[in-house]
């Protein structure tokens, strides 16, 4: 690392601190307990150093359930918050739309996704920019009625917080309208909410190869690839979530953000700058400051120190 | 319809009956009640006819909820299945993967998806001509014990059809990889199925519309879009479910078939002859035959006549 920094001119560079970290969690590490058996690992010893005051926010390319358990344990649940979400933005053609959860949690309560909403409203606000976000619940119909159980129960939340003018809540929100612009935060659990993330790519990936793969069968094709290559690109990088930077963890005390797996240098900024915003914008202390809206009365202070 | 038929040549023609239905049901009709209120609907006409052996299948553009409660209402389930499910095509380049549910049951127990996984299997085999269909479940991530409640049981319950060689479970499958080639029946509950199929078709318009937006916005790239249009109309084509014909509502005992509502004559005359496949291929028989190893022992019998 030291010389990396020395040959990009940054050796002695008074912001830059380098902490050493002799332990890997690799992939194959079980995420639940990857952080509290490899306490050497940077993954820990980054969570360490943020709990203590060693920094502002943890950026993190590795693997992902252990970096979520990790910094439920280390940096832990703000108060009140029953489960920590991971909310990546979609492209949408503008700001893009933050999808809160997409994997952090399989089976939720409709509770929950009130919170999801609560926190998604307030990152899209202070750090995506949107000055009143527009929040929709993921759902199969736009009809009040539409859904299973979770749907319908976290409906009637949703709908109580948008009266009381706590969140802009604008209804229910198929997957085919994601990318209409319409909607800034879409709340869902984490088992759909990665099945939706995961078909974009999946879908992407393959439009664009079998793009490819027509634009190089003929000769006039081929020409014509050719005046539309940067478009292509573009349309690729549009598409690749490592583009808008990091998906933050929300819900826990601190900003921990994770980077997609195959970030290059430009994603990794991304993730920087975003973590800035997010320490800059006070994140956490709305959250905080509203946290007995997004309780549930009956359960209140019951299952705080559950699960992630 | 008799001056079309004439238009077309076709009138007298021995293969064609038109039967009269006053009523319409339209997109605002309750779906659980649509088909029992409107007798006279060219949908609850068709269903009575196929019931009473005045055809071979129904095909209908119309309301999706009507017609799978009037199918399910009108020409019952078959003895022991638990619930109908809808089984699109989705494209990945080759023949297709089937995608059961797609939304006709939101809250699924794994029995139903082990029922939906011999129904596909059956189906991807006789009427999409696979060999040996690849049964997957869908989940968010391809170990064992990924996912909810809900995948956990029913990986369980397919692991162990599987091995008793009556499908081919290959575990499971990422919505990432639903275009790969690698699986030909993807199993999943209703909500999360719906989800996957309308985000495929939300991000096919958003890839395709951004396409075409920069393929206009210089002289350049003008020149390129004219060379390529061609190709791109194709991959609009493929990735157009209506392409692939009807969607068969799988577990009634005669084939009933929904076409895309903006379905055009090819789209419809895809329908028809996926139903004459249907019907010729012995899809019902091949359930009835092997109803007693889509059931769990401790329900058998139990719950056959509830809900759709």
């Amino acid at each position: 690392v030291r010389a990396i920094l020395s040959e990009n001119g940054a050796e002695g560079e008074k912001r830059i601190s380098v902490v050493n970290a002799a332990e890997v969690v690799d992939m194959h590490d079980d995420p639940s307990t990857a952080v509290r058996h490899k306490k050497d690992s940077s993954m820990a010893v980054s969570l360490a150093l943020l709990r203590d005051g060693g920094g502002d926010a943890v950026i993190s390319a590795g693997n992902t359930g252990a970096l979520l358990s990790g910094a439920t344990l280390v940096i832990k649940r703000i108060r009140g918050i029953r489960r920590a979400a991971m909310a990546p933005v979609l492209p949408n053609g503008n700001k893009g739309a933050l999808l809160i959860d997409c994997g952090a949690n399989v089976d939720c309560t409709p509770e929950y996704l009130l919170q999801f909403a609560f926190m998604g409203s307030f990152y899209s606000r202070r750090v995506l920019g949107c000055a009143e976000p527009r929040v929709a619940l993921l759902n199969i119909g736009t009809e009040d009625t539409k859904g299973g159980e979770l749907q319908k129960a976290a409906y009637a939340l949703l709908k109580e917080a948008g009266e009381a003018g706590r969140i802009n809540f604008v209804g229910n929100v198929e997957s085919s309208d994601v990318f209409s612009g319409g909607v800034d935060v879409i709340v869902t659990d984490g088992y759909s909410g990665n099945i939706l993330l995961k078909t974009i790519e999946g879908t992407a990936k393959f439009m664009l190869e079998h793009m490819k793969a027509v634009l190089t069968s003929s000769k006039k094709a081929k020409l014509g690839a050719a005046l539309v290559r940067d478009d292509l690109r573009a349309l690729k990088k549009l598409m690749d979530p490592g583009e808008v930077g990091g998906t933050p963890f929300l819900g826990v005390k601190q900003p921990v953000f994770k980077a997609h797996g195959s970030s290059d240098a430009k994603a990794i900024c991304n993730a920087v700058r975003q973590a800035i915003s997010f320490v800059e914008a006070g994140v956490t202390a709305e959250i905080e400051h509203n946290i007995e809206y997004m309780k549930l009365k009956q359960t209140q202070g019951g299952t705080d120190n559950e699960g992630v």
